[in-house]
């Protein structure tokens, strides 16, 4: 299975809310009118540090996503730091390495954009996704806290 | 103590680095030349939706600091968030009471930036933070992982 990583266009982005969606913690999620998805689609454009990236196999078809944020900041020694967030696989490519594909594409954008370190957070519930990034060498040194805005 | 929360200028990075480094974390991290301070300054602004805030007491000394950045994406139906980094209140200030002003003025920012959720990744040796985080209403749902580029 040879998938291809690159910049998401706008009419990549019905496949990428079905493969938001094609998740055991997506399903309840995420909704059913594509409006605002493109919306966001449009905001992450203007942000300029903030990318959309689709995994596409040979026939075209789009079977996996990330999206990366590079922040710069002034802590650890002014590290810019690349934040990966909404890592998805289709359901039936799980396990066939296409997650390995996905995290080469992460690191070398992560270096070209002179970041020194990657950093994401996965649901304590994905158990199976722990093993899968401590593979690639990350440190599960963090917690990660979250509150809605009501 | 009254603290009032403001977008840092350029002058103020000497203040914020010194935060940093007051930390038992971040005494460990930091370096003593400003110049890559000021560089991620800049980078910063030019990055437009990221943004270095401080706290300044009665006086006009800088006693707390936090990072934000407003990251629009489409999962969770294609909601903002803002993702608070480096969060650091001065040593003689802890427990004043100065978090709970910093985070009030979080979530006014994040609110006016239209984001639906507030998120942070903590060193899981933090143990005291852990508690301020649940009792401000957010849930530790996340691992966070990092890995370092070499």
């Amino acid at each position: 299975m040879r998938v291809t990583f690159r910049a998401a266009r706008i009419a990549d982005v019905p496949a990428v809310v079905a493969l938001l969606a094609d998740d055991m913690l997506g399903a309840a999620r995420e909704r059913q009118q594509l409006e605002p998805y493109l919306a966001a689609f449009e905001a992450m454009r203007d942000e300029g540090t903030n990318h959309l990236i689709v995994g596409e196999d040979e026939v075209g078809r789009i079977v996996a996503t990330y999206q990366v944020t590079f922040i710069s900041g002034l802590s650890l020694a002014a590290a810019r730091r690349a934040q990966v967030e909404s890592v998805r696989v289709a359901s039936d490519l799980r396990g066939a390495g296409v997650g390995l594909t996905m995290f080469a594409d992460v690191e070398a954008r992560a270096r070209a954009a002179g970041c020194r370190l990657v950093q994401l957070t996965m649901n304590a519930a994905r158990t199976e996704s722990r093993r899968f990034y401590q593979s690639l060498g990350f440190e599960a040194s963090h917690v990660g806290f979250k509150k809605p805005l009501g």
